[in-house]
């Protein structure tokens, strides 16, 4: 059995609760009201560029130069691809990109964010990529498991959205990191790699709880 | 007027709102229940080893040898003094230091300590102590504005655990960082060390109202 | 005046002799013993490859989304077009990119490399940036001093590995580089930048010293 | 076979070189210069500074909270004990550690301590550890080795410096050094210790070449 397929199997239960979330749910069927859907997207450049950061990290400590080109390529994917996508569909709900950098995150991003940044920084590259790895992942897998309900989703936005992580060139990302969480995890510690797969999969539940109660600062 | 003294009064609308937590309010009056006070304590273990870890990325950031030779008296302090007196407290209420490190600690104290490794990690020295100082003084402050409840506080153990907050050395080392981000503020942009005061204030807060409602991992 | 061009008139005087130093006369009149050059180009790898992580632990540590893309800009330019054209270099001498993987670095490339990546890891992103600037721009520098010598230099080896140093594509490169030093400086302690980029100018006269004197390991 | 000892049995050939150096003998008999000898007590205390520095990265990097005090221990040592030490040899010679902070250190222990730092930082605590260990045991072995020679010693001086190598203290605390790296270097990939442990072996030879020559910055 793969070191991931464990990993997943070992996280269902929580993902499970990802897949019935109501953001997840209302998304899909399409009647979660764009004014918790906008915050959402908003706020997800925090994650974006925590993303950079994070992977930017991992090349830096990654042992091999093989992995290291990898993540490099990664990043690129983050700092180019993934912001240009982005940034376009700002643009088609009628924002921008420095809207969205003006948005200060909620509490729970940044928890998330600083969760990955604390595991890349201190722990090994193996950990580092299967703490980040449920994000990829699990938004691929909700895409997939809610694919039927696309044709009769009412909004295109949602629609639209939901295309990118079932596309050719999600899946080969999505492979790629699956791949090196596999290839860095063989004669390591499952428990280590396990631990941080679970962290990284409750804070995916947290943050669609967080953004469908619109969880701000309290003070 | 001492920066320390400016970011005091920038953070008094959220420090007022610490004062007035019922957390707080009940723990000075004594009407805390122990089942909401336990487990404070037991998670604060988690509190204390994060803090060593902090100053001690501090003491490796140190640009000068004086303040270097501060810090790691600050890291001993904790490792010995702290840790000492926090297990003789936990054995007095019937716990073991064992104990408290076999909790789980819970997503506000996991986002509080990420929060302050991450800034000490990529900020500078003065960011990281201006991060933590809040936690340090605002235990003073709270114990200070409640020293008169103290006396008909009927809770002995409430009033142990109080007494320390306003013992001669721990208003020594609360002195020692706060002359450190007054001198190491000096030049430096006020703006910045302001931020992560504030929010390491708002951690304050959000973690006495995780305690109180012993807010867990909800997956 | 610029800050760079302040940096650069303080390490003249370091930078005078590295013109003068018998590696760089001796390769741009074509009469360096290839025995000479092959290993300095070998080693080569070392240092790119840690020009990558370095590049990288700048894009964490950047506090600026615009500076942060920049740095992910280079980092790609040196993990693609850098390899790229350092590969094929490789194999118009004969060797590959494998080859040059398996040479151990010698002393000076492993303490100027060590030297890039504390700085980056420890001090600022604008410091980072300085001390690895000496690096790329003297070696423009060098190209344009000695462009007229090139017509002559019968070792055409020679005369294509100096053609990439005032090539358009580097110029913009370097061009790019000081102009983040420029912007990043500003309102920054000038006797900082100057420090690491006189270490940067020292370490790139010792490593040309090294190479020449062909130095190893003793142990 | 304890890992320490396979170490030690593998560095073997480069302490044999230590235990010959001139500048080893030569103190050890006590004909070397004390304008040999000076320069290099005084430029030690770049070394201390940047071992306190490096305990606590590992302090930082820790996984286990037992590791982590003994770590602190170390750190605490390191910047009481030792510095106080070191202070009072200095005044016994006419000089202070004002003096000594004011030494540019040469290239040599620059790159050992930035070999050191970078290895704490990237790599795990059990690779900090044992990059280390050569210097703490090798100034042991190197004081037993040559302690009949001490009695004959004409320089008192030498005869002091050599005492703290083979105290109690001292080897307790090389004890404990040997003792963590016995314990994480279990499980753990051999490999990647013994080359940081040659590395570090190296730099100690090759220092104590560097302080015999005075070489110091070419430029």
């Amino acid at each position: 059995m793969k070191i991931t397929d464990r990993l997943r199997r070992d996280a269902d239960y929580i993902w499970r609760r990802i897949f019935e979330h109501p953001f997840v749910v209302e998304l899909y069927s399409g009647i979660l009201p764009m004014d918790k859907f906008i915050p959402y997207i908003l706020e997800d450049y925090n994650y974006l560029i925590g993303a950079i950061r994070n992977f930017s990290i991992m090349v830096s400590r990654a042992e091999s130069v093989d992995v290291m080109k990898e993540l490099v390529e990664i990043v690129r994917l983050e700092a180019e691809s993934e912001v240009k996508g982005y940034g376009e569909f700002l643009v088609s709900l009628g924002y921008s990109l420095e809207d969205a950098a003006q948005i200060e995150p909620g509490p729970m991003n940044v928890a998330y964010e600083n969760f990955l940044l604390i595991t890349s920084s201190f722990k090994t590259v193996a950990e580092a990529l299967a703490a980040v790895l449920p994000c990829f992942w699990s938004y691929h897998e909700i895409a997939v498991f809610y694919q039927e309900r696309l044709p009769s989703n009412p909004n295109q936005v949602y629609v639209d959205w939901a295309s990118v992580y079932v596309s050719d060139e999600y899946v080969t990302l999505l492979n790629k990191l699956k791949g090196l969480v596999d290839s860095l995890g063989q004669n390591f510690d499952y428990q280590k790699l396990k631990e941080v797969f679970i962290q990284g999969s409750r804070y995916e539940y947290m943050y669609w709880d967080a953004v469908y109660n619109r969880d701000g600062w309290p003070v």
